[in-house]
């Protein structure tokens, strides 16, 4: 398990917050304080018990089908908390230094108050902080939940050694979060770091976000597109073999197992989406200069087929004096850089 | 003159910083602290005595073409710097704070040093701060001329009240430099901001930063290639006329006076290059959701010509979640935010 490093355990500072101060317990087990982190998905919630080394102690994970209420998540929320508040080291209990939770849309994250979740019904204007915090007399957090994985990975994951970053998920869409000084920043209303509406053609496709947006181009979905396209026009591929005629089936794995067989078709589709992101990434950099891109989410966890030609692309598009001091790396946290980054919300303030 | 807001004098902690202490005599000349702020041109060097209300005091211009070698440069400054202290209000002398240099090129703003001015020969690998600061016995601050003009328009200007906010300067070229909490943002190895070196179109022109970079579209120069290329091309305009035949002659204020008086081609010119601009902004805006763009340079002194069309194409590409809550506005401080940032810069710490 990674360490934290000196400069993230430099930030807490417990004066600063009588409320962590309140919580804390310090000292009760051994060296460590304890906070429980909640990743809210479409599918599950995902919860665990978290150390201040970033270390799991213990999970729970509940399918929301089983859920049809929203007083029916929160108490499934609070009871878990409350169980995993039991299953400390040796299964004892500890004492929680608070909650934080990452949800999948836009957060006033000051006051933990849910604006609008796009893929989960009725959670538009729930001030889900405030609920939990009565519940429970715990400190609660809320974020959206790329802010969230990108703590996780800034504290104890990929990012651990920089103050400026560029956290970046790459799965069904593309979403981003920016650490800047050591900090999420989250612009001016909470919703910085949306990185897949960037434009990087400004003749592109049309979206609600305006033309030529990065997710329209990169991502789960347009890379499965992109080799459907070459197949439709004739192109010849092992794909067809691999997916047994049923083009339905191919996803970005299958067209990297191919590629890393030598299948053009797949290596082009690879390459062609490594140049859309370095385009919006060579902007990026130019912006803000970052010390690194840390890059998640399921198409993040390609191999050399994604980053070989990122890099290559970034080189053509970028200054050596900006291309030799970046540094562009794969996330280490994986699925749990929701809970982590969730709980380190808490222990870091 | 704008009055600094209280957000910006909440920043200077003089106990923070003991050089800071040593030079101010906060109370020599009423409640006002003093110092020169020096805006490092190819043509002149502009000076002023600026005090901690950000109104200058008196000004000194030195024609560059008088000084033939950097040792010179640095006589010259340093003998304007010595005068201005005595200039004050009444002609008094008063303690300086400190000097303030932006310099239009890459700096080690920590160290202020300077790694290379594109523009100016000579001037690479210079610690310039160091070499003032040995001369006067005063403390020096160097930065990048963007960053310094962005010190004074978010101090004293058209920023003065955002505390994140995205400064533009549209002239011959196309730069920037970021207010993120108040504080000028200059990224891991200080070349951030470099907002013109942005792609908006991943296949677009090639240059030395890259394909289809906001510089290669936007700016002067390019606003008088596109007016001249449609005349070329045998579109009528009046701007023929204006001209008296000599194409040479056209410049941006020409095009704007000729689109007031409702000539379709120079409407067209301003419309396209603000529908560039408008790409770049909107990307920024996703990534940063700064509270507003601060605009300045030459042509950032636009009317209705260039800001009418800005606004209508950001709307196009931005969500109203974001563009319902962002500003865009003319800097206000002129030529002079330069000198008012250098002296800013030091007064601030």
């Amino acid at each position: 398990m990674p360490k934290k490093t000196p400069t993230k355990s430099e930030t807490p500072a417990p004066s600063e917050d009588s409320r962590s101060a309140a919580h804390t317990g310090a000292s009760a087990q051994g060296d460590h304080r304890y906070a429980v982190g909640i990743d809210f998905g479409g599918t599950f919630i995902k919860m665990a018990l978290v150390n201040d080394d970033g270390q799991i102690v213990a999970r729970r994970r509940i399918p929301t089908s089983d859920l049809s209420t929203r007083a029916g998540w929160v108490d499934a929320m609070a009871a878990g908390i409350l169980e995993l508040a039991g299953e400390g080291p040796g299964d004892g209990a500890v004492p929680l230094a608070g909650v934080g939770i990452g949800v999948p849309g836009f957060v006033d994250f000051e006051r933990g108050h849910i604006f609008e979740l796009p893929n989960v019904p009725g959670w538009s204007g729930v001030p889900l902080a405030g609920l939990m915090e009565e519940r429970l007399s715990l400190r609660v957090r809320v974020d959206n939940d790329v802010n969230v994985m990108a703590t996780g990975e800034c504290t104890f994951g990929a990012g651990r050694t920089y103050q400026h970053a560029v956290f970046m998920t790459l799965g069904t869409g593309v979403g981003g979060a920016l650490l800047i000084n050591n900090r999420i920043y989250r612009g001016a209303h909470f919703m910085a770091g949306e990185m897949g509406h960037m434009s990087i053609d400004m003749h592109g496709v049309e979206g609600p976000m305006g033309r030529g947006c990065l997710e329209r181009y990169a991502g789960n979905r347009r890379i499965v597109e992109r080799a459907v396209r070459y197949l439709e026009a004739g192109q010849r591929s092992m794909l067809d073999a691999m997916c047994e005629g049923d083009r339905t089936r191919i996803d970005p794995l299958m067209i990297e197992k191919a590629a890393e067989q030598g299948d053009e078709l797949s290596k082009t589709v690879y390459d062609e989406v490594a140049e859309c992101l370095a385009a919006a990434l060579a902007s990026i950099t130019y912006l803000l200069q970052p010390q690194a891109f840390i890059i998640g989410g399921g198409v993040g966890q390609s191999g050399p087929i994604l980053y070989e030609p990122l890099q290559r692309h970034l080189r053509e598009r970028l200054n050596p004096l900006f291309a030799d001091r970046l540094e562009i790396k794969k996330a280490a946290l994986g699925n749990d850089a929701g809970v982590i980054g969730g709980a380190t919300m808490v222990l870091l303030e």
